[in-house]
């Protein structure tokens, strides 16, 4: 086999690692912690039936690679909850972890990974704006199904989880109305607290 | 929200399940079972890393939409090892699966995915045969890895390996040639018997 291939299949190894990422928001049951590839097929399979809510036209394959690659960076930099204060440290990490780890395969794949990744963190096109949106919805649907379990264990208030995901609303209006009323209700219910 | 919204919400919070079905090979380091969920989003970045390799053209959108939705059926109807004699059986559960599960999305999403992963099954198409190579490609190179131990529990011989395995050449002859070079390497250290 040539270099080219050997180098492709070193990185479909180290990729593998992402398996032991674990989030901090749990399966839909509630059983236990979700990782990061359970997580990237999630928002596979969320792009796939909720498209139709963007706000603006965009490029399904180019959302569904974006999704595909986005957590790869975690392998080094692990998982940061996303009300964490540790912004600057988390982004210098991450920005490391994708040097090396999109590094490992030939120029032509790498730039296009790095690119991807770089495309979704800046979350201006289209694609990183919908890609961001089932990014947040998914932990917001797992807290709300969980009955705000990781919200509580970190002591995350309603307005905090409001002000943060108010980003799906750049990506989608209607997934940004369905969950306010997600977390709305569980302010209501007293599973949280306002402020 | 309207009822088109609920139906899709209730398949995406179903569809959480696949995290419990666990496969019968193992993570690259040993440690643990692969889960379908994980074992999909595997295959999509080998899709996007390996596509060069296939033997035809193909529209890699439709073969990371097939990847994605290509076990939900063993929600219900679990995971059988490629080896199995219980094709007739494993094929009518299947079957039931990928209508309750499919069938819980709006009719024109339904229809989608329903004739996505017949088209699977059937391994005629170009994005098929490519899907199967890939799906048959990450067990061999998870046995490879892991000095054949999910080959060795089960007692497969080798001979039965690169028969079951012959599929991947339907999708890419470079593929089967790597393929072939790991099996023949587990029957040469005397990993597996050769029948």
């Amino acid at each position: 086999m040539n270099e080219r291939f050997l180098k492709q299949i070193e990185f479909i190894i180290e990729v593998d690692k992402i398996k032991h990422i674990f989030r901090k928001t749990r399966l839909f049951d509630d059983s236990r912690y979700e990782n990061d590839a359970e997580h990237s097929w999630h928002l596979c399979m969320m792009v796939m039936i909720l498209n139709e809510y963007s706000n603006e036209k965009f490029d399904i394959l180019k959302v569904l690679k974006m999704v595909i690659i986005h957590d790869i960076v975690e392998i080094d930099a692990g998982d940061y909850i996303v009300y964490t204060d540790k912004q600057d440290e988390k982004r210098e990490k991450e920005l490391a972890g994708a040097k090396r780890i999109f590094g490992l395969l030939p120029d032509d794949q790498y730039h296009e990974m790095f690119n991807l990744w770089q495309e979704f963190e800046a979350k201006e096109t289209n694609e990183a704006k919908f890609t961001a949106a089932v990014d947040r919805l998914e932990p917001l649907m797992q807290n709300y199904q969980t009955k705000a379990v990781s919200w509580k264990k970190h002591d995350i208030k309603g307005n905090r989880v409001l002000g943060v995901n108010k980003q799906i609303d750049n990506g989608s209006n209607y997934l940004w109305e369905y969950a306010k009323s997600m977390i709305d209700e569980c302010i209501n219910l007293g599973l949280i607290e306002k402020e």
